[in-house]
């Protein structure tokens, strides 16, 4: 295929997701221009995708599309930033129609859901790989960073932990995807980002990240910015079923703590918040669970319920790679 | 390697290139935070470099850090932007520090240059591909499109044509990078991006693009978003001593006219500028010539100085890549 075929690809994608009016130049030009709202400050994030590091070369093309904007809307969310527009970058071995096809549609879905607007991007040849960077808005001096934790706050996340991984871990046993429960297998392919939660703690919370290495590493990550330590309890952790049966024969509670793609939020709360995330929690329908609270003493503590501490026999993502088909050579 | 030492390498880059005061939160975070001052908008531009096919393999890295950055600032030069922030994802087959070095030390010397600070990135393992998104400022309401040329514009390019090309050439032709001559694989490989020029057109020019796809090519674009045609003297255009001895000794004139790389300007310009650009020329010690007009019928026409009409025998970029080994597989 010729360099200039890739140049119609990047027309294809042209005006992808919502129509803003701060959008002043789209796709076609040497550059895109946007109106920053006065009063506003840009939140931005970019990530990539690696074939055989971060999906299954026979990934789903849509569900690729959604994925690749979802985990960088996700870092809006745990900014508290609203979403408005994305850039692509895009690395294909040859274009297929039906594959660029649905992968837009999947993009596109979620760009219009969250009302963001396509206004670059670069098509290349090459091995396959997704970059997307996001571009958010937040009122000056506001956004939640991982910095802003103190002792007595008490920690929560969203949703339910450790689906994603699941999927992956039957995934990698070699079960086929039929043999996997759909509902895990979209949580590992279709990540919600937590959009809405993000912009609702913006002026509450005083702490946030997004769990894309797991609990653990990445409520490590507020831990150390904040400087202090915490404790969190295992019986408090929200899993679904599936998971809870998982842990119980055999995978440990390593299963939803330690390992990533879960996409969903951790934030730290000062306690006389605590109502209006239960209020939030009720309108959004969404699981927003205390696991535990923030301490003096450095260092994170998983207890039992019990009491009896927990130790994590490897603290990070790593763990559930070292033998993932994924990471290629 | 592990991906917690991936993030390490993402530290290893963290607040490279000059330190901006409206940079409120830069690598470590979910995101980066940055303000746009008031009255101003936001350009901005994403390229991918893909090894094999847009760098050999064996790449000089501290020249692939300044090449990715430069593509970018070219980009904002031909919109009359100002340099501020770039996000950079790496995407690297292993880590390598001296590789990691040279190639940050490239970066970092020119982004300095230009006032550019690092703000945010990703760093991935899987084949070597470095995407860099670029961030300039510009008044509002300002900044060259490719749509502003008119019929009588002059028609000018920055620089020289077919250094970069040539020096292609030479090495696709199984020379070693010793026998190809220093200052043309500087060209290739060092492209400087023409910021400067850009600014200073940005008031005066009716249309601008930068020279990444060849001259024929670029200029083609113009006249299509322009809705008008041009003429150009094959004996104005800028070329150096190589490239004019390789056009007379069979190359042709398609070296400097179809090939890309060379990251020169081509913009329009109202007749009643000309003197305006003439001084700039001057006083940026860099040649910038003019070499055509817009003209009403549509269509490009390179002419001889004796009125006959030049060919292209393809017209594009294309041409010199079919027998490319960095096209890969």
């Amino acid at each position: 295929m010729s360099l200039s075929e890739f140049d119609l690809i990047q027309d294809y994608f042209a005006g992808l997701g919502g129509s803003r009016e701060d959008v002043i130049l789209g796709v076609g030009d040497d550059c895109a221009l946007v109106q920053v709202p006065d009063g506003m400050q840009l939140a931005l994030s970019i990530d990539t995708l690696v074939a055989g590091v971060h999906f299954f070369t026979d990934v789903d093309p849509e569900a690729l599309g959604h994925k690749a904007l979802a985990v960088n809307l996700s870092d809006l969310a745990a900014m508290g930033a609203s979403p408005a527009w994305a850039t692509l970058a895009l690395t294909l071995p040859h274009a297929d129609s039906g594959w660029l096809a649905a992968f837009s549609r999947g993009f596109a879905e979620l760009a219009k859901r969250f009302g963001v607007q396509l206004i670059g991007g670069d098509t290349t040849r090459g091995p396959l790989a997704v970059t997307v960077q996001i571009h958010g808005l937040l009122p000056s001096g506001q956004g939640m960073r991982r910095s802003g934790a103190r002792a007595g706050d008490l920690i929560y996340v969203t949703g339910k932990l450790g689906d994603a991984s699941l999927a992956l871990h039957h995934r990698l046993q070699g079960e086929s995807w039929r043999c996997v429960e759909s509902a895990l297998r979209m949580r590992l392919e279709r990540p919600e980002p937590r959009v809405e939660v993000g912009l609702a703690l913006r002026e509450i919370a005083s702490a946030a990240i997004d769990i894309s290495d797991g609990l653990i590493a990445d409520l490590g990550h507020i831990l150390q910015a904040s400087g202090c330590g915490a404790q969190i309890r295992l019986d408090r952790v929200p899993v679904s079923e599936p998971v809870r049966v998982a842990v119980e024969s055999g995978a440990g509670w390593e299963l939803p703590l330690s390992a990533g793609d879960d996409y969903e939020l951790c934030f730290t709360l000062p306690p006389a918040q605590r109502q209006t995330v239960a209020r939030l929690s009720e309108s959004l329908g969404l699981p927003i669970t205390r696991i535990g609270r923030i301490e003096t003493t450095p260092g994170l503590r998983c207890v039992h319920a019990n009491g009896d501490l927990w130790r994590p026999p490897i603290p990070g993502y790593e763990h559930f790679r070292s033998h993932d088909p994924r990471n290629g050579s």
